[in-house]
């Protein structure tokens, strides 16, 4: 398609699309003449990758970059692909010198992690911030919710693309995180107040 | 306990705890002399809520004190306070006209809502995200996060305090939401590596 269909197709303006050109976050169009050129699916899908990290997840172009950049051209060991790519989404934590929370939390679930990974300074520091409101997390909540969150993690993994194809991969991955966890939050909102009407709200008279 | 032990116990600077008296965010000591004053748990309770929400949810004074006002005051409703205090977290998003998606999702989970609630506006947007950008949710994964949700929802109001004490469960729904959101996100993204793990990793050789 030429570049008019893309910005048509995909609904970014037209300089913007430019911009990421220049930029090297899209790659260049096949050729077909000294001033126009022609752009596929692979395209449009990566034009709404961007999209959505820019607008949804609010990430900036460098941090676009890094995870496009891994898409491309994912590590040989998946794993840490997944790792760093996700890492490059919000929120940014510090690496925690310890995490004694967060390890005794993983551990009660008896789950698998590397400490080097952001989510785990993610944990400890959210669980720190309870801990200095005055809520701490329970054990009985950690396994309340780390059996829930498995639950649909494994839904996750289950329709997850082959492993083979590691940029698939990769990018569901981080889709999935940006995308998702919103969705997840605002379910629990809504589950709370469905629940709230269920048990607490007087039956209309 | 003095101003200054508050400090001490709570370990918001002295500036800040005069300030929050100022705003009215923090109720006045017991008058104890010309110009000195005692606090009390309750006091100390407060400024913990307030830094939760200012730190951890990123809240602007503003609608802390809305949140603030909600707990001390709640409404006759019970189901309404909820509802108010709730939406004044992050994030902000429009209400919408028409929530076409959202009203699938939760009629597929049989939930009662409010469509008022500004987490169905969440729900719609989160779910508009996932549509353009191309991963649009399927409805194996409403089942699956909806049941997931509701399960760790159960556990949240299991916990919650006696619904006689407005009060104490509009805290509880409001710190529970600014807090706990985090970990599960955290737990998510840990989880998703441990399966990763478990089902992508070579064995170490």
């Amino acid at each position: 398609m030429r570049i008019s269909e893309l910005v048509a197709e995909s609904g970014v303006p037209l300089p913007t699309v430019k911009y990421y050109l220049r930029e090297g976050l899209l790659p260049a169009g096949e050729a077909t003449g000294a001033r126009s050129a022609a752009y596929g699916d692979h395209h449009l899908r990566r034009l709404r990758i961007i999209r959505a990290l820019a607008e949804v997840a609010g990430l900036p172009l460098g941090r676009i970059r890094v995870i496009v950049a891994l898409i491309d051209h994912p590590r040989d060991d998946l794993f840490d692909a997944l790792g760093a790519a996700v890492a490059a989404l919000p929120p940014q934590v510090d690496t925690a010198a310890d995490y004694p929370r967060a390890r005794a939390a993983l551990t009660r679930l008896g789950q698998l992690y590397d400490p080097q990974y952001a989510a785990v300074a993610q944990l400890e520091e959210a669980l720190r911030a309870a801990d200095e409101a005055g809520l701490p997390i329970s054990d009985a909540r950690i396994d309340a919710y780390g059996g829930a969150v498995r639950a649909l993690a494994e839904f996750d993994l289950d329709h997850a693309p082959e492993p083979a194809d590691a940029s698939a991969v990769v990018e569901y991955a981080v889709l999935g995180t940006a995308l998702y966890e919103p969705v997840l939050l605002a379910l629990r909102r809504l589950a709370h107040q469905h629940l709230a009407a269920e048990r607490w709200r007087a039956p209309e008279s």
